[in-house]
């Protein structure tokens, strides 16, 4: 970079950024402009943009009406080139770009796994191209072949009663953020020409390390000289910075479009991007290239083609994550460590595409929030909460502690910083059925085989609590010792067979890697220990001896109500689990983490999980991620959050997530419901 | 295994090889038989034997006629089942099967490299199909694709400017023997079982070490089921052991044949089979199912297979080894380490093949030369040596003491024990040119460009011994960790992108790995270093300052002469640059070796080597392996000899080769060559 000033940075202050290499940060913090205003200044669709969105509308009916899916790719493998420019109206489009050659087709990823993308194409009446089966089936292997391959006879076990639940096995593991403001900012040649040196600085005594990350390097190379192809398929030329603000959202758009056309993942979030693009509508406004609606249009554009990506899926995977969610995860606002909040005009216009489109689930708009956010921003969110139920919330004020200002979400829970560090997802372990494990002596109560360890069973009429514990303890022992494990194979076969080179592409060569995992059913385990200590839990046995069923006794205090002796057994249980997770060796020095997230998921995860000891039945859906379980947390809406903030973040630092249905009133006001005493440490997803 | 005595061992003694699992050398211990006898016993060939050679030979004229190659696949890709079953002359064969539908087409092998694939096809006017080309350009990685993303521009330098040499990175390693007599002794089944038994014993931890062992367990297991197929494709059920000789060797076959359907390495050694077979053979003469006539006549046609064994390659890939080799060595004889020799009457069968279907390079007939060979052996050897200028001698009095006696050549000079220890193959490194960077301060003296580190030059008008000296150890230090760290890339790629999977199905689970270096130019090295201290070198410098000439003024001791002087100079560099290679960390934990082996790549290497102050001149050959430089060894055969013996065999353990031409009389006595006076450690290759 050396003190290289681009002629596209013109009116740009120059900063480290410039001068010292790629830093997107520094860049953002020596540019943008906080703003501290209202909505007053919001521009309505153009009518591109309204006929545009008709006509993705009309193309979105025609795929229900086709059974969910309108068009799907059976030849061409999916990768960055693949296919042609394709449009939905070229002549009207200000941001273009699509995964395949028209809109609402979707492409072909068979890497994660050929079966996957069979299954996907034949739920709706497509059949993969054999020669296409024959190439991931003779020559090359995918991410699911080769986990299968590895998977021990108990791991295929535990993933079989679902004690272990939605590992990424079959499918990518997503939740990987490439830096896509990198590409606007300095162009692909400049991001070549460094990781080209990234390459060069890995030498010396070539351990399989440096020989894999060497590698890995220059598949990132590849990827990199591939979007500059991409750019060049729909006429433009990304090697060099963007000059305005269009230019930006589209070179930007080109890193992100890369990624879904390569990666089929989990989740697939853009970053932290609309401050980043402030900057250049900032400067393209004070020059006069362009106006607020033309600005406005802009974001609409680019979000419309963010709502448009769509993953081929088989309805296993739908009913797991009920619906098919791509989790575009854009994180907005949020504070600087300076002091500064950085929301922006930008911050605005994002959430505002809620009504320019009409709501929708993505991209998934998530407010950094903080007390510090400025008063104006956090009406205008309260307002389009209300209106749209459409955002999402988390806690800056607490992430930023740990991760600065440079942050993003991956998926609902995930931060990292963008760039900077990546994570290895690992979908959940399923605690309430460890607890009934713990009591059967690993026998499942389902399928009535042992699954777990044959540790002794708790036997006697009534559960006793000590006895419980010593033994729920042992089972988590042994759960997270086959958990991080089943999981080590899963990201060794992923960077081996599935490799997300070109979101890799966008970060730094030394990248902090989390290792995710995850728990279920806490409120369940939480409230049925409870039972078991503050009342008296009796329970029933088949004809094997397994527990099936528990008889309650008296009343008990259940998680919700902000009663902390409940709710310290829920917060014992998240350190303790976490603890025995932080005991086992993680994939490449990856660093543990753990997050009480299921937004949709608990509800599969429900049906495998038998009756347990706090009465819930049989196949009942787990409470979703923190959340008490439903209509127990009786004490009110802030008893029932206050519960949830007890929460050790430390202990589950990949997020908490509490889903919260909120009407008008809950919280005792009418309006500024999000107000600045409200310090939730739990993210609300208002579905 | 389990005590299971299988009806097809009837009349076998029982052993650890039946009572406790996979034990070939046991079952061979318990069930041979030496044979002290002399050559009369052996058998002409069979009408059927000499038909069938005399449509080989005349396929093979052909193929010369053809300029070559007969035939190509341009479509297959070549795998264990890739093809239907063929034939020369199916009415004829006693022992069938195939690399490809017919007799000498070469298979399509792009898993070490497409590009080299492609060029072998082009050398002979084929062109491989442009869907393997793509397959194996877009979805799936090769060996030579994984190398060459990770080489440093040291690493691409030292390869050409020829300081590192034949490095199989663009090519299949090679190098590992099947224990291909499992399949024959136990049948596919028994050692699919055996096999999940080793898979399921790696458990626990899930580190990279293991997940990796599990993985390829795995693709072990596919490429026995293969196998299995294999056989049915050709009308065998192979799941069972050999009940019988003709089963014997076509089971063993099978197990080989599946190896060079998927691997071209550089060398497919087969083994150490002979004996093994003997024991089938006995026991069929024993119970009268099979005459003389057609126990030599099963080995003909088996011998007669082996030598039909070709690949695709390039004219590139010719001139390095002067052909087209396949390196098809069987280990013949040897001596038991209870002190029975181990021949058998199948010994010399193998070595009457050379009479019955003529002389012929392939396979490499290896004699494992003991002093206690019986007398008539030795004399059959002689003979046939003598006859055929067809039979490679290695001195097993010492190798048993490092590997026993069940171990085996791979390609000429490299032991390992058979189903239990493998190599990575490791070409060489020309010490030679590293001398001369010694003297250039790393400057390539034919390139005009610094290749190694900028160390000092060689000052002065005369070259000093101990200047020169000090210099050519630090050069040395440069080239043993550039060329350890070059492997390593090699091995990790090799294992990860053309892993042998069928090969290493034929071995224990925990192998033990060398890591196999090599040196070329010994001789060069060590005539130049006593020119320059027992006489005077001048070097004479280009404009640059490099020395691109020397002018030796007085006489000084020639290597090959038994002359101390000299010979210790060249077991210090021996010994020197062994130890450098030590220090440094190899790719699986392997055990470095090294040999001082070339027998033809000397020419090759030579010519991009210049001057030396020996006074060889630039781009003659190197002297090949460990020989003397050609008509420098002036004191006669022993003193050459003896020379070469002084080497160490610890500091080269994979192995030291001196290519030894010989006329009647050149030892002073017209027969019984190879006395037992004669105690070589070297080996000789007669061409």
């Amino acid at each position: 970079m050396n003190k290289y000033f681009a002629p596209e940075w013109e009116g740009f202050a120059a900063g480290k950024w410039s001068d010292e290499g790629i830093n997107v940060r520094d860049f953002i913090q020596k540019n943008y402009t906080p703003y501290d205003g209202g909505d007053e200044f919001l521009e309505g669709p153009t009518e591109a943009t309204k006929k545009l969105w008709d006509e993705v509308m009309e193309l979105s009916k025609k795929e229900r009406e086709a059974g969910g899916v309108l068009d799907m790719d059976t030849k061409i493998v999916s990768g960055i080139t693949s296919h042609p420019a394709g449009y939905i109206d070229k002549e009207l489009e200000k941001i273009v770009g699509l995964q395949t050659d028209k809109p609402l087709k979707r492409s072909l990823q068979p890497f994660g796994g050929i079966r996957m993308a069979e299954g996907a194409c034949e739920s709706y009446g497509y059949k993969v191209d054999p020669e296409v089966e024959e190439i991931f089936t003779k020559y090359r292997k995918t991410h699911n072949q080769g986990v299968f391959d590895v998977y021990t006879p108990e791991m295929r076990m535990a993933r079989k009663s679902a004690i272990i639940t939605g590992l990424p096995d079959a499918y990518g593991r997503g939740r990987i953020i490439g830096d896509y403001r990198r590409i606007a900012l300095y162009g692909i040649d400049m991001l070549i020409e460094d990781k080209k040196r990234q390459k060069d600085s890995v030498c010396g005594s070539m351990s399989e390390k440096k020989i894999r990350l060497r590698e890995e390097l220059q598949e990132q190379l590849n990827a990199l000289a591939e979007m500059k192809e991409l750019g060049n398929i729909y006429g433009f030329d990304i090697s060099r910075p963007a000059k305005n603000a269009k230019e930006a959202v589209q070179w930007l758009y080109f890193g992100y479009l890369a990624a879904v056309k390569e990666q089929n993942g989990a989740a697939m979030s853009i970053g932290r991007t609309s401050t980043f693009l402030d900057i250049y509508i900032e400067r393209d406004l004070k020059n006069g290239v362009i106006t607020e609606k033309e600005a406005q249009e802009l974001i609409d554009h680019f979000v419309m083609k963010l709502r448009l990506v769509k993953f081929a899926r088989t309805p296993e995977y739908n009913s797991l994550f009920s619906g098919d969610p791509t989790w575009v995860t854009e994180s907005i606002g949020g504070v600087g460590i300076d002091g500064r909040h950085m929301v922006t005009k930008n911050s605005f216009r994002y959430l505002h595409t809620l009504e320019n489109l009409g709501p929708a689930p993505e991209p998934n708009l998530t407010v950094l929030w903080s007390t510090r956010l400025p008063k104006e921003f956090k009406a205008f969110c309260a307002k389009m909460s209300i209106k749209t139920s459409s955002i999402q919330y988390e806690n800056d004020d607490m992430m930023r502690v740990t991760h600065g200002d440079d942050y993003a979400i991956a998926c609902c829970v995930s931060s990292m910083v963008v760039g900077k560090e990546m994570q290895f997802f690992g979908a959940r372990a399923n605690l309430a059925k460890c607890l009934l494990y713990a009591i059967n002596g690993g026998m499942d109560e389902r399928l009535k085989i042992q699954v777990g360890p044959k540790y002794r069973i708790c036997e006697g009429e009534y559960l006793d609590f000590d006895d419980v514990m010593e033994k729920f303890e042992a089972m988590q022992e042994w759960l997270a010792d086959l958990y991080v494990n089943t999981l080590n194979v899963i990201h060794y076969m992923h960077d081996k067979y599935c490799y997300e080179r070109s979101q890799m592409a966008l970060h730094d060569r030394d990248v902090k890697r989390y290792f995710a995992t995850g728990i279920a059913g806490l409120s369940v385990v939480a409230d049925s220990l409870s039972a078991i200590k503050y009342a008296k839990v009796k329970p029933i046995r088949d004809e094997n001896g397994i527990c099936v069923d528990f008889e309650i006794e008296g009343d008990f205090p259940k998680y919700g109500n902000n009663d902390d002796r409940v709710d310290d057994l829920a917060v014992d249980v998240v350190h303790s689990f976490m603890d025995k997770i932080r005991k086992h060796r993680t994939y490449r020095d990856s660093i543990p983490t753990m997050s009480i997230l299921t937004i949709t998921s608990n509800v599969v995860y429900g049906k495998k999980t038998g009756n347990t000891p706090d009465g819930r039945r049989m196949g009942v859906p787990l409470a979703p991620g923190a959340n008490p379980m439903h209509g127990r947390d009786s004490s009110g809406a802030v008893a029932s959050l206050a519960s949830v903030a007890k929460l050790p973040f430390g202990d589950a630092q990949d997020g908490i997530s509490n889903t919260f249905s909120i009407v008008p009133g809950a919280l005792g006001k009418d309006d500024m419901v999000f107000s600045g005493e409200l310090d939730l440490d739990a993210l609300m997803k208002e579905d």
